[in-house]
């Protein structure tokens, strides 16, 4: 909204009082009434909507998803469950299901790649969540390359895929466990490193704490955490950062 | 180091052997037997040194100061305390010291700084750790923009600023107690956000670990954390970014 | 009772010493000898009776609903399951329940509602606990405005039904995950705000702890908390607050 | 702001565009750079100022209550020390300090008091949080019965004033330690109880975690929890309660 | 042992040198490989056999309950399945089983009951763990009395069973949630309390542990705690104590 | 209060109404404002009156002894400064301080001990609160055995002293670190253990709640636990105990 | 790799540039894409390979399995389900699995044992974690005593079996609860002890965490300590120091 | 003790049966009343005696130093403050002090040293607990290497110095913060490595505890740990160890 074209149109009595009182009350979503979607949203951020799929109804996923679909927008939802998917899909047919990272897309206008993200893992228990970091990086218009398994216990294993990881904008850095594979990354590259803690690992690792303090506490530069397991996150915090870059 | 160059050399005998083996068994850092410096890190990274001041004693600290001042490296200082600046001073007299940030910073050459990183606060108890943030941006070059105590609690003083945030390429967003000012402003623009926990509050603030945790549960995207009270770090990786950034 | 009537009746004789001995000992419930109903608590404070069924037995549960049915008291059932629901019914069959909130009630004179509580959530999935909170409150005689999914993530979506929040005497901040709402709604009413933070959420969410500390730690005035998830309780002292008001 | 006064005055001309845009933009508060000071609030809110004192400069705070002195504006400020009082006080002589609340308070008119609120305490210790909740409510004008050292180890002390204090029309309860006197009061009075965990206590005390467990955790209806320590959050929350009241 | 005859029958010749020194090296017990069963303890302790039925296998359970049963020894088995009795069953047919408490006893001779302990709950939820408690008395060679659903959130409940609950030797305080019950007994009786916390709750109750810590920092004199959910080491606490007195 | 002969009272007049309504709502203790003293206390538990001294003011602290002892009531402090000892005996000159277990205490008349409590502590670190529990015996009339640095870790010294400590009717077991003592006591005698975890240790002892866990989860029937450091809860509970014993 | 033989080859021309260049950046492991095989790991430290079973799905454990079948390889996989089992096996025939310690197991040539592992329990419920150790300890080439059920509650089971374990090199200490076993093992003999916490409990032993904290806070030296229910890395350090020894 | 000695000496009545039942009752240490000294120590374990010097009154430390000097015994004092020193010094003047580690020892004989034990730190700022551990390694007859400041931030550093941690038989790794550093050494050598974390660190190093856990959840073989800021523990357990060496 332009503010001194709303005002002129005030002023020229283009524009009724009582439709630019309402204007100034409302912002334009539209309200299901158990949940408000934003269809302005991919225009003002240039990326497109996004669905918390974990704990909603079939019947509330049905409709957001049939809503987006009716007005062209592309939708990335998380932590979709089989279940869900086989619903929506019964609306939405062109929605598509990654049991691995648990999203479900709807595409509509594929975006073009630009950049480069890389996805790090430490070990292969890791990989559900690097998963939804590449492919929610994917969905917003990155090239992402998968570098998996280069964890620090065998240290030679992440030297010898340096140079690929070196040519990223951001590096996403995914390890559960002692969780050390992000400050190894960022005292090794140049980039913006973000790391996400994993719950993987068992006893003191108590779901994914032990590897988000190792990260936050790393002595290593440029590196920032998102919650544990939020590939997602990760994901789409690379892909602004990708697309701050020159080329 | 040029690996076929070296090879090259190898071959061509123009490297002895001992010394070719040398250099693949150490990295070019100078060995202060309680410390390692590394020389070289300036022209890897394109950023000056860092030094954790904290615990350190003042004969380490002084030595560390006078060997980069030797090498010409410009030297940024954390946590440093006014009894370490005093010392430090004494030998290197070119240092600088900021009580709020506790900053000791030695720039030789002043860089030319770009782009525009946005620091904000919740409170005005956050600067201390906002000003480390600050201080290291423009260290590395960046522009920085200061919004302070435009915290949630009354949020009509954020709005008005919002135009200033938006124009950065990167936010930093530093708050303590509820510390929900990072995930609001992740909201509101369509940049980077990194999000500083503060030790500010009191009873269950538990030294900061409210605000963290208010920060990785954000549902907003676009947002990751630090380290509680890391100002440095956040200043530091929002120059990575801002350095990635078209102009 | 009246202790200077209690006492003439002593004085008078009218009471024998072995009875008024035993009032002195015992207030007026009824012992089923696993629970002890008070059937005079509708009588002292004015509102219903409450039953907390999570983990009462089938048949302990069925037994105090005929008691208080006899009784012709309203109770107000919570995180009461179906299969509860079920056997309740077949001894007292104009129990109702919702599976949403799990309250399970008998309401055998329709309460006169008075005031406005509003009840607000940050996402579609605090609903569970919102509900609870609602019914609750209408419950116990108030009446209830529903303002869902206008989280802080998405700030624009609250400020667009504010009006209809400030109309009422006391507000229910209900939300999980980074649990802002509260503080940002007490930062923007002048009644009263009973936060509920809510299980929902992962990783560093702890099952709703996160939620709380940010409810806990909020800089705005004028905001108190109750457990994770106690919709019941928020709705309990929001309907007291209410009764207060003076219309 | 009148929505429609506003429009209509941009539609008659009698406004400028640029003014008009200003206005959309910016909320009237005074912007000191290192603190925004809200001067409509009282008049929006009908209670005054408050300063949380701890952490800020004697410099800032200096200013502060300077900058509210030549309002006309009421102060309370919280969590002050003696040293920040006596350099107050050579700006702002009427400002008093209460050395056990730590309240630094400017009240250039007297607020007449209504209605009742009771603050009880555990302890003797717990006096320095109770004094703080007191002091706040009479402040900003309720009428307020203290009933201290009533906790539940001899709970025949409280009952000896229970009569006063089921006069009040909501309830602080303040206690360390175990933190069980908010529930029980919430058993035995029909009024909003407001419970105030407090920092007293050794080892499994934890600082107060004990006792806001307990106090989350009560069975009794009616009760609310503010943050360990926080006595001013308890008192202004009871006066909005008490506000609310008929009379 | 009694070490003098022991000596003596040494130094007679009575006793091989051989036989002395393997007397030396082991105690009475009977070793099954997968564990150590001390048939003496009965006769040291004054007490039966106790088995933590809890994860052990059906075969080695089977075997230690056929192995004390052939040594006529009682057991009581704590935290016992329904499986587990009925595979004991097969073996031992005198074997009985609580499934409130999941006792599984073997008694084969009455134990005369003295004393008298006391078993109160806060709630009818609690009743599993009180249960516990209450049968171990009474294995033992207590007289109980079981006051349940006395919590302090409608103190008047208790108020009215505390003649007999002053009756006994020593109380054993069952409570979850707030687990405010056991210091108001404390405080209300001049006899030793034993406190057990509950896994009672949901939310901030954590499993039981803010019950725990209430208990811990209780005001109260004479008070001392268990694990969570322990009814049986408060039962068999609450009869070493009982065993002691007079009469 | 003989509830019989007080209602035969009123019913002949003996007692006037008002004076009896007096009665029925207060209870004998004596209010000083800041804090409520129970003078009949001692009548009621047969033990003397205690004080917790810790961050109560000197004025506060000296009344209340001053009250006390014009009562011609024992009186036993715990938690004293050297400081608090040093006012106080200016107004009650027979007031003795011990330092190393902080006990400040009057003793009018010097009780008769009587059976036998054993006090064991596992390093010479734990004396602090070993002498707190054995001193707060003795106060209430036990007779004490101190068995100090005996803990695990060379657990040939537990046993030279095995003897002495099975005579007492209970056992006292301080421990801090790693809090093993207790359970391994009540593994050796047959007598209740009331366990105290001290704040003695380092690192990840996290100030006795390493002990307090190790105590809590023992393996060892016969055991109970109270606060971290709370040497007069033992101590007083192993009164209660040792009281109720044949002889 | 031998440094100098790899740099004659260069200097020689027997080697190409590029297959140099090619080694540097290469070290010799197998890259599955989600796995990276190490298959001169065994040559380098004598060990055989390592596979964390738990989480990896079939096709992906299958694939491990015959890749390592193929290069010769022993193969230890932990924490393996019978499921992951029965697909293995179709695979790779020799493979072995033990219910009880879920070890999945190809042993292609079997080692000569030598020296001597202590694995002792505090409980029959430990033995899981247990025979994890010892078969880890057997599988790498040592031999293992087996003390199980020897816990602190009963401390004469344990001293007479300790001419036993005083003959290992190297105790591994196992033990849930109350987790004291390691201190008073450590206490006790003169060699190195690994503890391991393990799971088994309820209550506040956490899943292990009150066991971990008794083990890191013993008082008694030569005490190291491994994740919870980490028995493997407990056999496995065991197993390297026992190689360490002369015989 | 021999067994089969002693009993012989009973039978032929060598020895008294009053002095055989004390030997059997007693172990050979000496009873300082506050302390037990173990002379007999260091001939049982081949290691010297040990003493915690913190939170011990110079009276009872004074005593305790004597003591064992007048039995010619070594002596290791950790965590001593320089007061504790002097008064030490003045009693037995051949006590050392060294400021850094805190140790405070006598050495009446140099011990021979033997094999070698890897003292390693993450940063500077862990000196101090390194220094412990070298110190302790050394006393007991262990030579020595430090390789200081070789943290994961900058891996190359760690790299370097490889070749003299891999001659060592034992490696400590201390570090605090992120504690990567023993998880990256353990996968990089084959000797056991016992892990130190240190409580430096700010935020959410939660003073140690961060990089106790990644020590913990470290995915690499051959790590141990030991209680935060133990260099003594980590220093007795790397000699144990290296003890067991073939040279």
């Amino acid at each position: 909204m332009d503010i001194y074209k709303f005002l002129e149109q005030v002023k020229s009595g283009e524009m009724q009082l009582d439709a630019a009182a309402e204007i100034l009350k409302n912002l334009p979503y539209e309200d299901l009434d158990f949940a408000k979607l934003d269809h302005h949203r991919h225009f003002r951020s240039g990326f497109g909507e996004v669905v918390f799929c974990q704990g909603k109804s079939i019947e509330h996923l049905t409709e957001i998803y049939r809503r987006f679909y009716m007005h062209d927008t592309n939708v990335l939802g998380t932590r979709a469950s089989r279940e869900q998917y086989e619903e929506v899909k019964k609306v939405v047919d062109c929605v598509t299901y990654d049991p691995l990272s648990r999203i479900l897309s709807v595409e509509k206008e594929k975006q073009e790649k630009k950049g480069l993200v890389a996805v790090c893992t430490g070990g292969t228990a890791d990989l559900f969540v690097a998963e939804e970091a590449a492919r929610t990086a994917e969905f917003f218009g990155s090239n992402v390359v998968r570098v998996y398994d280069v964890g620090v216990a065998g240290i030679h294993r992440l030297f010898s895929k340096l140079e690929d990881i070196r040519k990223a904008n951001c590096i996403v850095a995914v390890a559960g466990m002692e969780g050390a594979l992000g400050g190894v990354l960022a005292g090794l590259v140049d980039k913006p490193v973000i790391a996400v803690p994993t719950s993987v690992g068992y006893g003191t690792s108590f779901g994914g704490v032990s590897a988000l303090l190792t990260m936050l506490n790393s002595c290593a530069e440029g590196l920032a955490v998102v919650n544990i397991d939020n590939g997602f996150g990760a994901g789409y915090m690379a892909t602004q950062i990708n697309r701050l870059c020159k080329d």
